[in-house]
C-alpha cells in the first residue's frame, strides 16, 4: 500500500509520500511515488500516486512524453483545473490500453492521484484524482487530501489542521500523520518523500527524502511518542468501578 | 460500520463498542453490539459483534437459544477455547441458512465477533471469531483485538498498551481509541458500551452505557483533544526551508 497526503494551506502546499511497494510481503521494493515538474516564475506541479505500480507509472511516462509532443499538456494548460483534467485524462487513455485485459485476469484498475501546484494568476490549488479521471479538489473547509492507507494518519490532521496553519507546521503534522500510518501499518515504509511549495513563489520551495537517519523526523517520531503517552497518563483513570 | 475494542491486561479484560448501525446514510439506527452472559463464580463471556446486523442477530439468537435447549452451549463448555469454537459453529449454522441467499444477492455474509471471559479453571482470554466461524486468540505480545474500523484508534493502542497495563488505564485507553474512531468516521457513533471483568471475580466488574451527557467520558475528549494539540506545537517546526 501507499500513504501519501497533501496538505493546501493560505502560505503553500506541503505534500508526503513513503515509498513501499509490494506485491505480496515478500516482493517489497522502493520507490519513489511523487513527480515535480516546474518552470521557474510560471508553474509548478506535484503529482503523487497510489494504487497499482504499473499503472501510475504508465500515467506518469505519459504525462511527461505529452510535455515533448502533445499541444495540450501540463506545461501549456492555462489553469489547474486544465492541470487535473489532463492528468485524469492521462488516466483515461491508460484505462483504454490496459484496463480490460487487467479486469479480465481479475486485478484491478487501481490507482489514485493527487496533484497540487500553482499557476501564476491563480492561487495554488491540489486535487484528488480517481481511476475514472474524475477528481475533486481541496479547499477551505478540507484543506487536506489523503491517498492509501488514509485513517491512521487522519485523526490528527481532522484535530489540529485548518487552512491558516502556517507552512512550517503545516509539514510538520504531515509527518505527524505519516509517523503514525508508518508505526501501524507495515505496508506503508521509509522513506519519505517531501514536497513544500510556498504561494506565489512559483518555484519549489523544498525536495528532500527522509530516511531512519534524518535526525530531525527521528526526534519528532520520538517526540511525538514520549508525547501521547504522557497525554494519556495526564489524563485520570475512569472510577467507574470497585478495587 | 462498527467499532469494538477489547483489551486483555493481567488485572482483567476491557470491551467497548459503539452502536451505530446503518444501511445507507439515510438509515442510521442505535443497537446495542454486546452481549454479556454470566453465572457468578462459574464464568462470564462479553460478544460484540460488527457486520451484518441480521445475522450478528441471528447468531446471538441462536447462542441465546442453546443456552435453554442445546446438551453444548456456553454454560457448559469447559473452557474458553471451547466457548470460542461453539460460537464458531453457531456462526458456520447461520451460514448455512442464509449464506448462498445472501451471495445470489450479492450482499456479503459479513460477520466478526469478539468473544472475552473468564470460565472457573483458566485465567481470562478473548478471540475473534471469523465470518467463517475460525478464530485467532489474543495474547501477551498482541493484547488488544479490534472489529470494524480499527485504524483509526489503533496508533494509541500499539504506542501504550501492554498486557501490563492496568485495568482502569486499560478502559482509558479503550476510551481514547473509541473517540479517535467517533472523531473521524460518522459510521461509528454514540452511544457507546462498556464492559469491564476482573480477573478470577468470576462476576461482571462493570456494564456502562456512556452517551454525550456523561461527564467523565466528555472530559477525557476534551483532555486528549487539548492534549494533541499540545503536544503538536510543542515538537518545534522543521527548518528545511526559508522564509
Amino acid at each position: 500500500m501507499t500513504y501519501c497526503v497533501g496538505l493546501l494551506v493560505r502560505e503553500g502546499l506541503v505534500m508526503v509520500s513513503d515509498t513501499r511497494t509490494n506485491a505480496g510481503v515478500d516482493q517489497i521494493s522502493t520507490y519513489s511515488k511523487i513527480s515535480v515538474w516546474e518552470r521557474p516564475g510560471d508553474r509548478v506541479f506535484c503529482l503523487m500516486s497510489a494504487g497499482n505500480l504499473a499503472i501510475s507509472q504508465e500515467v506518469v511516462s505519459l504525462i511527461q512524453e505529452d510535455m515533448a509532443t502533445a499541444e495540450h499538456n501540463l506545461m501549456t494548460v492555462p489553469n489547474m483545473f486544465r492541470a487535473a483534467q489532463t492528468v485524469g485524462k492521462t488516466v483515461r487513455a491508460v484505462y483504454s490500453i490496459a484496463g480490460r485485459e487487467l479486469e479480465a485476469q481479475s486485478a484491478d484498475f487501481s490507482i489514485s492521484l493527487l496533484l497540487g501546484g500553482q499557476i501564476k494568476g491563480e492561487p495554488p490549488r491540489m486535487f484528488l484524482i480517481y481511476a475514472a479521471g474524475n477528481f475533486i479538489e481541496s479547499s477551505v473547509e478540507t484543506p487536506f487530501l489523503q491517498l492509501g492507507e488514509h485513517k491512521y494518519g487522519k485523526p490528527i490532521l481532522d484535530r489540529a489542521m485548518t487552512f491558516e496553519t502556517r507552512l512550517r507546521s503545516a509539514l510538520k503534522l504531515a509527518l505527524i500523520s505519516m509517523d503514525s500510518t508508518l508505526r501501524s501499518n507495515l505496508s506503508v515504509g521509509l522513506p519519505i518523500d517531501v514536497f513544500v511549495y510556498r504561494t506565489d513563489e512559483l518555484e519549489v520551495a523544498l525536495r528532500k527524502r527522509i530516511d531512519e537517519r534524518e535526525s530531525y523526523f527521528a526526534g519528532l517520531r520520538e517526540q511525538w511518542s514520549t508525547a501521547l503517552r504522557e497525554a494519556y497518563r495526564g489524563i485520570k483513570d475512569p472510577d467507574w468501578f470497585q478495587g
